[in-house]
């Protein structure tokens, strides 16, 4: 799906790639990944309760080539999550996941608790959980943009706590302004489409959003610009 | 489909109704996409190579229901083809097929034998075919505003004659400065997807297609202005 929609990276999550796969198996699916022409380069979003979890979670992507973590923490791991990062240059991207995420509601709740971490310990903005839970994308990709390092981009149907997955494009959020300003702070990370509708058949939902943005880039950008863009 | 990503416009071709269809299964079909909630618009690339046959093709159109017959007529039939129009208020789109095409290869072709019939005789422009002609869709949509009456929206991997339609946003046309061209001239007919890769499972293309489209009139329009935009 990822090749037939044209991209080239791609994040796995545990259902791709299990936490407790073997060093041989995460072998496999980097292997089967960079085989299919596609960049490995992160893993998540996956849960830290413990430090147990975080040495876990460091193993297995240090095990299958990931660059970085896409994580929710509980905040007394984060030390041991800074130590694992100085030790392994696997960057941490704490998602926020709007209402009833006890730890990390909001970017701002994210900040809050990395400020003082070393800067590869940052922020994967989910636009939708940002807008559901009232937060500005816009603004707050403004304001965190020094510790912006992963992007979970979608579309809601309401910006409320009850709104829902739609195909980019179809729901509320401005995501031309959103990648205007990704542009404009010079935003030099991934933006990974999360696509969570459709869930037993999601090409057709993934293919209209990745559409959307690329013919979102391509006005903010020109055609000519196509390479200097998301693969 | 067509409900899945979310056009509100339709328009057939004989494999979905053939154009020998009895009174009764245009009606049926008619009723069908009234019932899923499409608008019927038009039919074709309807071959025009006698007076009979466009006979045929007004019949099938005022039958189920279309206001626009895409054509691609032989010269010779066209005061037929205008006779017709006059008595039954259906207007007449004159596909411009490319190279290959003995009558009507280039926009241009088509003005030259309608500009002095009834003005609901016009073109609707195939950017795929008019670029692998190595005529400009842009230019030509503000040369034939008066005479534009429905589009064919696609990419190509090359504008050449060996281009091939590929998914808007992943060929060579500057989709987003012809899209603007269309706000600009205040083009109020359809843009119609004819997304002709993948045959067999043409639906991941067409989305993703249909979103570039969005994207980049969202980003031309701003997002409030979606409902005016395309279904």
């Amino acid at each position: 799906m990822t090749n037939r929609v044209g991209l080239k990276h791609i994040c796995l999550k545990s259902f791709h790639l299990p936490l407790d796969a073997s060093a041989d198996q995460c072998e496999a699916v980097r292997k089967q990944v960079a085989d299919a022409g596609i960049d490995l380069y992160a893993g998540g979003v996956i849960n830290m309760a413990t430090e147990a979890d975080v040495d876990q979670a460091f193993q297995y992507a240090r095990q299958a080539g990931m660059r970085v973590i896409v994580a929710s923490p509980r905040p007394p791991v984060l030390s041991h999550v800074e130590a694992k990062v100085k030790e392994t240059g696997i960057a941490v991207a704490i998602h926020n996941h709007g209402p009833g995420d006890k730890f990390f509601p909001t970017p701002e709740s994210v900040i809050e608790q990395v400020k003082n971490l070393d800067k590869r310990i940052g922020l994967c903005m989910d636009v939708g959980h940002t807008a559901r839970i009232g937060a500005d994308p816009i603004q707050d990709a403004r304001r965190f943009v020094d510790r912006l390092l992963d992007v979970h981009i979608k579309d809601i149907d309401v910006a409320a706590p009850e709104g829902r997955c739609v195909e980019s494009g179809r729901g509320v959020l401005d995501l031309p302004q959103f990648l205007k300003t990704l542009i404009e702070i010079d935003y030099a990370g991934m933006v990974a489409f999360e696509f969570e509708k459709d869930e037993k058949d999601p090409l057709p939902g993934l293919a209209e959003s990745v559409g959307y943005v690329r013919g979102v880039l391509d006005s903010l950008l020109g055609i000519a610009d196509r390479s200097a863009q998301l693969g």
